[in-house]
């Protein structure tokens, strides 16, 4: 077939038509540098201020002044980390969780090979964050906890706030960073009255293009830059801004915000669609993480005793595209770390699929994925090494 | 008028029409996570390893595997930087020039005052290098040289293969960085025949959009990522890659490329056409370094006695664009650091303009600045408190 049908924006999102169309003018026409003295700059100038101003509203930042462009998700998590670590040299103790993005994740296994001591809290099988382990791990000597808002993989919301009320109570002076990336437009966020000093955002996950992102620092955070030289978003990053994108994002915020509506009912309710479809007419699938407490547009299905890379090649060819993992970690053949600390049996951990939705994914598109889908997994199933444990579960399941 | 004559090309440029038309797809239609296992996202994986072949053959790079793409070229020369001195901790001096963009100078300035020492190279009244200076300077405890190839408010070029061959002379091991960010797609660059170990560009410059850069790192270089994360560009640089921007910066290398000719005849020629009319008509202009070892787009003309903000804000309403000092130092109010190292007298300094012109720049165009920029000044000098010496520059000039 030549349709594709995108069940993978927590990989990456279509850019919005609307979010495309404003960016349009800022390529050919107006191209000046936001920094010029001259006018045909200024002009530049304030579209990236406007811009600031939606990132401000999607997070519920206080001033458009916390707000920082990057050029991903990952620049944003590294400057946070990075920048925390230069501001307080002398505390040497850094928490976060198992089941982070890989650009929290690596940086924080780079201070632990410099000598740091690393907590890396534990989640339940339904990915859910221990929250006592928290509490005993803070202490005088802990610069930072990063903690991410909604998990890639599974969807799971981590409840950040709780989480960062906990590590102040313990040390006020300890800063805590969410990466939000997978949470901002899909659940509400109002960073302004939690606990949180950082929070970092990725445009390609919300219909903005890839390449952009944005970082929150609550007003009076010291955070030295990560990249050096002009005076480009107050001295906190160099570099001539990404107007187009930043454009880009800031139209992509302030659709997120009005669709929020839509993403909490619309496409939950295709998601959900999808899923019991697919519980229902395949005996070897089961959720992976907690189904109560999850971004809308996400499910994580791991399909027991198959391969995982198999069933999307599969589906690849049928022109649905989905994930085994993230794809910041694809191409590694590694189970999921995520599944893997969420003490996912080693027989679904290779046959996890996560399929993710967005406000563009149809009625018809998932009505098609219910149609195929099984029929792969039967397809897989027949030469699986497993048939008698496949044969229990079918029994099962009737 | 309406019409507006960009004359700021240093400084950022139009992404070319046919830049914008190959970007297109990758927003809303092509629009796959080059990571991804599918093929959705494995077209997209093709068209970023196009660009990088086509940014191999801009630098005149051995194989595209020494090309990184970035988000800028303050993001390019921070991670040469940084990387280099994390990868060669036991060093403790550095060398580079003192007309280096910001980008390069704050970073170094970061470092001296961590501790480093650090070797500011001189420039002659003409902006040339000091070879000598910098002989003397390379020594065992030398991590790294950096010096710009060609500077970005005079247009100066600066001998970068010789500087390089000098330095691993004296020191074999002493890591090269070349910010080329002026010099590409204005001059031919042909990094494999020299001792340069690194390279930086951004897009920007060269029609390419804002936000993206990329760079050269000659294979066997070490070189840790400043952002760390992903699997992305070969672990060198984390974050989903900015997939449009990098198909722009490709194919905008590939037009730079085909129109070097037209940069070093036509453009020159606009250049001078500008240069030579203003210095005819204006009896207090003169200009700010070599005439003879420049790249063909820049001019910088010194408007003595007179102050180059105001000059920028009356050629602002006449719908002409230039700079004066460079964008990413603008709104300082400090005089350029540039024409300081030059020693250009003080009653220049103030009233100094960069004119850079790109190969859509037209005749038309040139002829109008040379119309009105006259009066401007005239009308400028009126109001100057140095009467006497402006009369005694109008009689030499007769």
């Amino acid at each position: 077939m030549e349709k594709v049908v995108y069940l993978d924006n927590n990989a990456t999102t279509m850019v919005a038509p609307k979010v495309f169309d404003a960016m349009k003018p800022y390529f050919c026409e107006l191209y000046g540098n936001p920094s010029s003295m001259h006018e045909f700059g200024g002009q530049v100038a304030h579209a990236v201020a406007d811009a600031r101003e939606s990132v401000k509203d999607l997070l519920g930042a206080s001033d458009s002044s916390e707000i920082v462009f990057t050029g991903s998700g990952s620049e944003s998590a590294n400057m946070a980390i990075k920048g925390i670590l230069e501001a307080n040299k002398n505390k040497k103790h850094i928490i976060t969780t198992k089941i982070e993005h890989p650009c929290v994740l690596n940086v924080y296994k780079y201070y632990e090979k410099l000598g740091y001591d690393v907590t890396y809290l534990d989640v339940d099988n339904q990915g859910n964050l221990d929250m006592n382990q928290l509490n005993e791990s803070v202490n005088e000597d802990t610069a930072l906890v990063s903690i991410m808002m909604a998990n890639n993989e599974t969807g799971v919301i981590l409840p950040v706030e709780k989480a960062a009320s906990i590590v102040k109570k313990k040390n006020p002076k300890t800063k805590v960073f969410v990466d939000a990336v997978q949470a901002a437009g899909k659940i509400p966020i109002d960073v302004k009255n939690t606990d949180i000093d950082l929070m970092g955002i990725a445009g390609h996950k919300i219909h903005a293009p890839k390449g952009v992102g944005a970082l929150y620092i609550k007003r009076g955070t010291l955070l030295p830059a990560l990249i050096i030289g002009g005076h480009q978003e107050r001295g906190k990053r160099a570099g001539t801004e990404n107007v187009t994108h930043i454009v880009g994002l800031g139209e992509a915020a302030r659709e997120a915000l009005s669709n929020m509506d839509y993403e909490l009912t619309k496409v939950k309710a295709l998601r959900d669609k999808l899923e019991n479809g697919i519980l229902k007419s395949v005996y070897n699938a089961r959720v992976n993480g907690s189904t109560y407490n999850r971004v809308p547009n996400t499910t994580n299905i791991g399909f027991q005793y198959i391969e995982g890379e198999l069933i999307l090649l599969h589906l690849s060819d049928l022109g649905i595209c989905a994930s085994s993992g993230s794809a910041c970690t694809s191409g590694s053949l590694e189970p999921s770390h995520v599944l893997k600390s969420m003490g996912v049996p080693f027989t679904a951990l290779h046959g996890s699929i996560r399929f993710s939705l967005s406000r563009f994914t149809t009625e018809e598109e998932i009505d098609y994925a219910l149609k195929v889908i099984p029929d792969v997994i039967f397809k897989l199933n027949k030469i699986s090494p497993y048939q008698r444990e496949l044969r229990d579960l079918e029994e099962k399941h009737k």
